[in-house]
């Protein structure tokens, strides 16, 4: 779910490019770094820093809603543990966002076969209640097929099955039900829609996430069924027509004015240039956000107190971000490009942790030929993790989007995400599902990447780039 | 949970066996029978009947806590199907019970770090909303050092972890915090009563089960919380006191009177001479009660229905009950045997299935002496599905531990129950957790060891144990 760059594309007509001072010449990484990043990879690897910090923010500040009493003890949690954890300098930058509240939410199935359905609402969904007989489509495409007017009076329900992968390439069909699914079923005239939750497990925990309505739309009420409900309902749905209540109390509520909690560790001989590493601060209510996203919280923070811990500073500062409500659309990375845009070029490389605590496989950066060898080296410092260099694949990690289309050269440490869509938004994501090995491997190779690029000579092309509008 | 038998022992002063007329003679399976026997069970192996029939009532009925709704439609199921089947009679006979419900539960940490639990009201629990500091218990012993008065005002919160088995055996432990913490709480002076769920997965899907108060005591709510959850309290606890509001709509609203369904294949030559098998008709109302009980009543109708069409009926009938409310108590099972105890005899062997759908792995039966080489000769016929005998071991299944106290033998089918405690008595206890060829392999099973049963020549023991009372 990248808003912030589907919306920028049609704006940009034009570039400038605004390359750093040694774009031209190859950039390197200094073989004495190279030493230094084999010492702290062991180091990190027997580390539990990282798992202490993930601990500590879903123990002690559980779930954390954007925009909800949690969200501020999520922030001063922040301000603490970077203070804690001895960052140099520790700060906020607002961000202000569309407050949704999720009040209470029930289904049940009504008549012969009365049962109740496990059910979350989508974010973003109307209050209201509702009945109506189920019409049930295998996918987006059938739903977007039927006829107008077809659904009046009835509820939608999109019984799509998204498949489990490492690099969670199902999720795209699969959050396309939950995002543009409720905007086709208003327009076929539904009163309700349901979904079969985006993700892969078999349990009675269904996924929440954000949706939208389209313009001009009057929102009905909006929810996903855990995945044995959605078996269930297709069960009944197939002996016969079946009514369905669906009761939800949720909705926007005014704004709210959250922050990006920022922490740097300050660099040796550059600490104006930064090396942005982080993850998002906010979860969705149902779980305690374990792996969405408090081991990105944990993995980066640790990864630069480790970086701190080292004999020498690297030459650039380490910047951790912990992005606020990502959840309901990138609101902290889109705040964070939009004050640092005019400093895109200063941020050598950046990276967010946001798909959960399993192994990383990957590596690859999205920088130009000049850095493509200075790549490779970080890859081969990370390759004793058991990760391997990926050149053209990857790109930007959700927060780090926006900043990306400014001019931020991105870096993608991919983490096996098998099972991210068995937990994914459900009230499952607790910190049980996390292996603290596996974590501990993602701190070594945050801590190995950062630290190299920081101590690289010359840059990985981030730029400057300067958007001209249509007249 | 074996209240009847616990029960009576101590009124037992003098017991007089009543045996039936082959008892001394030496009990025999007919080789043309064994021959019969290979073939019904490569037929069931390749028959979906049981699964069908699990389908049908964890679909159409659901979730059917004894004396709610469901319940009077899952009776009114069984009738159906029992008939759908082609049972030469079907027939109810009723159970009377107190009626316990479910409305309404919530937890919530209160404080500094305030988020909600998951959690479930036990069986049995009072109504009422409580707020105080938790105070936890490593395990039940521990709850029962605590000195008198040490709760007063308090939660507490035994945090006693049950490991899995095969065979079950961990329950032991794990249900005895459910059935006499509450009691040792309120002793201490305690407002309310938290634990860990009796159960083996880490899913945030709470264990319901029965619980009971000692006479004069005045119940407090009481309530299991799941397992993530049990470990989120405990790290919280960890960190300093913790205040919890502990708040559940629920109680005992008068008395219910529901059936045991009972369905009836005709035995060819001895039909008043019955194989009783079956499963409990009821479940908990979070999941739908596949693997608790739908299963057993899947396997046994099918079984049954499975030797019903065989060219040649069995001598004996092969009669099929499903028990009513077996969870709060093991009323059906108790219900049948006061209206069976005079036919206790005519009951050749008797066995539930209600340990899930797990393939079957062991086999035995309580019979004397004389009917053991029976025994083995019908463990021989379950052999090529993986079942082995296992002389010494085993016992009545719970509804047929009345009947059994009044003289019927038991038979053992032992199911693989290493998963069983991740979902007995959780939302999770759904369809898609069984694997429809272990179904299969426990209606072969059930099918091979009725079908023989009804064809032995001479008995398995049973007999009509009359108690005499103490003056």
């Amino acid at each position: 779910m990248r808003p912030a760059l589907r919306a920028a594309a049609p704006l940009a007509l034009a570039l400038f490019f605004a390359g750093s001072a040694d774009a031209a010449s190859e950039t390197r990484i200094p073989a004495r770094a190279l030493e230094q990043a084999a010492q702290l990879r062991e180091r990190a690897l027997a580390d539990d820093t990282g798992w202490k910090i993930t601990e500590s923010l879903t123990t002690e500040v559980g779930p954390r809603l954007a925009g909800s009493e949690a969200d501020a003890r999520a922030v001063e949690w922040a301000k603490a543990k970077f203070r804690e954890l001895g960052f140099d300098k520790v700060w906020t930058e607002p961000v202000t966002f569309p407050k949704w509240e999720r009040r209470s939410e029930s289904a049940a199935v009504l008549g012969p076969h009365a049962q109740p359905l496990a059910i979350t609402a989508l974010g973003g969904s109307p209050g209201g209640t509702v009945e109506g007989e189920v019409v049930r489509f295998a996918d987006l495409a059938a739903l977007e097929a039927a006829a107008e007017g077809s659904l009046a009076g009835r509820i939608a329900f999109v019984d799509y099955q998204m498949p489990a992968s490492r690099d969670g390439s199902g999720y795209g069909k699969g959050s396309a039900v939950r995002s543009r699914g409720p905007s086709a079923a208003i327009r076929k005239g539904a009163t309700g829609f349901l979904m079969r939750s985006a993700g892969t497990d078999n349990h009675r925990v269904p996924h929440t996430g954000i949706t939208r309505y389209d313009a001009g739309l009057t929102p009905v009420p909006s929810a996903a069924l855990s995945i044995p409900d959605a078996d269930q309902l297709a069960r009944l749905a197939a002996r016969g027509p079946v009514k369905v209540r669906l009761a939800i109390d949720a909705g926007w509520d005014g704004e709210y004015t959250s922050q990006n909690v920022i922490g740097e560790m300050t660099g040796r001989s550059k600490p104006k240039e930064v090396v942005l590493i982080g993850g998002h601060l906010d979860s969705w209510d149902l779980g305690t956000g374990a792996i969405d996203d408090a081991a990105g919280i944990g993995i980066t923070m640790a990864a630069a107190k480790l970086i701190a811990q080292m004999p020498r500073r690297p030459a650039r500062s380490i910047r951790v971000v912990a992005f606020a409500n990502e959840e309901q659309g990138l609101h902290g990375g889109k705040a964070y490009a939009a004050a640092h845009a005019a400093d895109a070029a200063r941020h050598q490389l950046a990276a967010e942790s946001d798909f959960g605590a399993g192994r990383i496989y990957a590596f690859n950066t999205g920088a130009p030929e000049h850095a493509r060898a200075a790549t490779q080296k970080i890859a081969e410092a990370l390759a004793p993790l058991g990760i391997e260099y990926a050149p053209g694949k990857g790109g930007a990690g959700p927060d780090i989007g926006p900043l990306s289309a400014k001019g931020t050269t991105w870096a993608w440490l991919a983490q096996d995400g098998s099972d991210y869509f068995d937990l994914h938004h459900t009230a499952d994501d607790t910190l049980d599902k996390i292996d603290p090995a596996a974590l501990a491997q993602n701190v070594a190779a945050y801590a190995v990447f950062a630290y190299l690029a920081a101590e690289a000579e010359g840059d990985f092309g981030s730029t400057v780039k300067a958007e001209t509008k249509a007249p």
